[in-house]
């Protein structure tokens, strides 16, 4: 506390990442990271850019990653945004178009950031509760609002909205600007990339964090029409004019030039998300449906704090909030083969205790 | 523009960066950047941190990079706010100390983007003039306010306060946040960073961009007691809890484990600018008294916009402000003593057509 302060800063409640431990050796399921390294390719890049060039300042257009990040999608590279990370991209899209007269709508349950940004930047907003399965009912945002934003596939729960219903969201609010947050969408949904072109009031969200295996990289990107971009572009020229280093335009730009190995990946924990979720139905889990990187499970007889506790004094971490209608789930990333077996043995034996 | 803007958005008048051509081979003594690279230091733990691990999170608290700035200062590490770039930083340092009932002093001429965080978080800020020989006269700061901001040099004057003076503003505003902008002052300044201890209003920031050569790295920093540190660490996890990477956190923590290189390399940077400024006298320049790796200079007799075009179409790139009071002025960037060298013969050739 300090009397200095400026009057906003008194009533933030900041948001509280996933634990990052200083200790190897545990077993770290609790932050979504994506447990293959990045493309080889990504880390030449990096080590090419570490020269002298770093005294000059990086291109503040950030062409070259954007031209990578359009090719990836056909899209054209005005209609991309980039920024230091998804979150920071997700801070400029609150200030530039979720700041409206009416308030904005969230999930009840989605990333814990969103409300966190409407109280630096003042932004009414009305959170909308998911249904019984706990999954968003695209219909429920029939209401008057200012804007609309969601995670899809939805965190922490991993349900996946389809296209269809995405689109009927953006025919519901024509005259409002929807943004949809896909960090998760390559591990098993399609894109509302897509619609870009078709629906002037969206933009779609991505990070190089998850399916990219960068979250040491900082990198995240919005796509949308230009008018939209435009607007993003503006804030971030009047808060910070070169938020990407030179060697995150490298390894960014790299990344997307190994599609190869982006897709391997990402099939891989797929893969691995499918036979933990078998695992842990067998342990008597019951599992969410997940197109992300990550599952959301509970165990019936069993409290999820325990159990989080449990595995922490294991030497495995996953992620368990404290919130209302979630509180019996635990949050587990999708590890290597091994470090979910190691999860699930860990899990049996604390089920048998 | 966009009708899905936030109504902010279309009164913002965003910061122009100096001009980053995509041509090599020009001369850019345009935008301060370093002449030197960095540390062969700095290199190394970059492309050792260019490894698997970036598919981690970095962490959150910068611990590492805050104990070697620590350390560099002789401050503690609860005393230092790190942020992608000082730009981010000041962008934070606006939003969490700045944005008071009562409006915010600053120099007219200064650092073009402190007025632009004004209209992006709606701070209400009066400009006080500097004196006649384009001098921050710190007793022109005594009248009401909620905050004052400058920078020490000032940019793009390169004039430099004493101590003292910054001791007189400090003890004139006991209940208002002092912000001393301290990017240029590694070039013969004093920094204020040793009066923090004494000044519970007192933060002064960082870069690493112009004397530690790493504007591509957008690393910067602000010290301050721990209440300020503390508003600025809940700005920040409002809006992005992870701006720097492992590659900036590597590179930046290993700079400052180099003393001797920065001190070389600064040394390196007033001697050139001496020799600068000793030949552009020569060819009548006045030339501004500079604390900065930089000059500002005019001729009695030639237009600077002219003088500026003739450069550019030698290849050389200065900079050239179009604002009241300043618009015959150019700023020079200091280089190798080549690149001076280049400069002034071209200076030669214009002022002889």
């Amino acid at each position: 506390m300090s009397r200095f302060w400026s009057p906003v800063v008194h009533q933030l409640t900041p948001y509280v990442p996933g634990e990052q431990p200083k200790v190897n050796r545990l077993i770290k399921l609790n932050t979504n990271e994506n447990p293959y390294g990045p493309s080889p390719r990504v880390l030449e890049a990096i080590r090419a850019a570490a020269s002298d060039d770093l005294r000059l300042y990086p291109d503040p257009g950030c062409t070259s990653l954007r031209e990578a990040i359009a090719r990836h999608h056909q899209m054209n590279p005005a209609q991309v945004f980039v920024g230091n990370s998804s979150d920071e991209v997700l801070g400029i899209v609150f200030q530039a178009l979720l700041k409206q007269p009416q308030p904005l709508l969230m999930p009840d349950i989605s990333y814990g950031f969103y409300p966190v940004y409407c109280g630096l930047f003042g932004i009414e907003h009305r959170k909308v509760p998911l249904d019984e399965e706990l999954a968003i009912r695209v219909e429920d945002y029939r209401q008057p609002c200012g804007a609309v934003i969601l995670a899809n596939p939805n965190a922490p729960t991993g349900h996946l909205l389809s296209l269809s219903a995405i689109r009927t969201l953006l025919e519901d609010h024509p005259d409002q600007p929807v943004v949809i947050d896909e960090a998760y969408i390559d591990f098993g949904g399609e894109s509302a990339v897509t619609l870009v072109n078709e629906y002037p009031n969206l933009l779609v969200v991505h990070t190089l964090s998850k399916s990219r295996s960068l979250a040491g990289l900082r990198v995240g990107y919005a796509i949308g029409q230009t008018g939209l971009v435009e607007g993003l572009e503006r804030v971030k020229n009047s808060f910070n004019a070169y938020p990407l280093d030179r060697l995150a335009l490298a390894g960014a730009t790299a990344s997307f030039e190994d599609d190869e190995y982006f897709r391997q990946t990402c099939a891989a924990v797929i893969r691995s998300r499918e036979t933990l979720r078998e695992g842990l139905q067998d342990l008597g889990f019951e599992v969410l449906p997940s197109a992300a990187n990550f599952v959301f499970a509970r165990h019936p007889a069993r409290d999820a704090a325990g159990l989080a506790a449990g595995l922490r004094s294991e030497g495995i971490i996953v992620r368990h909030f404290r919130q209302p209608r979630i509180e019996q789930y635990l949050r587990i990333s999708i590890g290597t083969d091994e470090e979910c077996g190691s999860l699930l043995t860990a899990l049996a034996g604390l089920l048998r205790a």
